[in-house]
């Protein structure tokens, strides 16, 4: 656990300036295709009641709730769930992932959407995060997860294999202190996470660079 | 159907070339990386009945055999086929994907385990393959499909997407004559060709190669 206590540490003592980033859309890679990846790829599959789990200053749980999609926002930091609810005043809680692997309850649920956007860092934990989200997702229900594309494991010298980043800040504007590992896995061990846990990998989203043509990212839709 | 004359005119027409370069290892990512990876990953399920599906001249059903894996081997090339019975008298057939598509049945299926190695060229005709052979697996029984690596697609300015290439025999030496296309797939598009035929992805190997560290090829292999 000394992972995830790291992870809220950073969280907590950089929030002011994620809100300031989201805000002031200055992530080009989200402003230019990853937000409105997920936003499509949930909306696709018209879930009628969502967690959007790790939402952050909560962008993403009004995107969908504008949109009809029922959505709660559920985030580890305190002070962007504070920040959530005095933008909108929809439906946030505070729990950590800990929180939810121990089995504390979240509000409507199960669901049959389930969002993780950019907010898997861990190894161990997030393996026991899966296990505990597919009991509280309804037959028939969707996890949604948009993360780095493996790709990105081909740059440089290093040999292409999952491994611990040291700065999940790395190349943000700003001035973000603390930062936290975090845990970049290779397409064959996400796969394997998924079948162990008894996950279906139904669809798998690269969206494109409109410049490059190549994926920015990825979005795993998997199942029951 | 198109498609499908040129590959089997490709193939009968270098079936000597080809059978020189697997005699003498001439290719080098097969030799260093690739065919150990694809006899490992069926070796590993431990099957007891195996179809070795476009086999050529049957390297790999002689070393399945030969572990103890009875292996058949087949494939649409009377002169690889020819040339694999020559070589240790085992097992082999003559069909062509048209053949197994259109119902042909084949010795002692269905089976518990099904290999593609490199064999799958077209886009609709290798749907409607797969498609035939989920009917001809046992339940619990393994598809595995060794194929070129996603990754491939990055090089070069085109756009990451599944397309056609015109040369199958580009960068091989020897005298390779009459080259048919094959269709490349991204990986979302692999994804969605295996949950539109209910195929499970179970795993998913990456082979590397041992000088850069970089995957080589990736073997995906399935379920019922």
């Amino acid at each position: 656990m000394e992972k995830e206590k790291q992870i809220l540490q950073s969280w907590a003592a950089n929030a002011g300036n994620w809100i300031g980033l989201i805000d002031s859309e200055a992530i080009e890679s989200r402003k230019l295709v990853t937000n409105q990846a997920i936003f499509e790829a949930v909306s696709a599959h018209r879930p009628g009641n969502v967690l959007d789990l790790g939402c952050g200053e909560g962008w993403l749980t009004r995107a969908l709730n504008a949109r009809g999609i029922s959505t709660c926002g559920v985030d580890g930091s305190e002070a962007l769930i504070a920040n959530a609810r005095a933008k909108d005043g929809g439906r946030y809680e505070v729990a950590t992932y800990e929180n939810i692997i121990a089995g504390v309850p979240l509000d409507r649920e199960p669901f049959d959407g389930i969002v993780l956007n950019f907010a898997l860092f861990t190894r161990e934990s997030t393996e026991d995060l899966l296990a505990e989200l597919r009991r509280r997702l309804l037959p028939g229900g969707r996890l949604f997860i948009q993360t780095l594309h493996p790709f990105n494991l081909l740059a440089g010298e290093q040999p292409y294999e999952s491994h611990w980043k040291s700065n999940s800040w790395d190349g943000l504007p700003g001035a973000f202190t603390q930062p936290h590992e975090w845990y970049c896995r290779t397409l064959g061990d996400w796969v394997s996470l998924f079948a162990r846990l008894d996950y279906r990998l139904l669809e798998l989203r690269e969206p494109l660079h409109p410049r490059s043509g190549k994926p920015v990212s990825m979005i795993m839709v998997l199942g029951r």
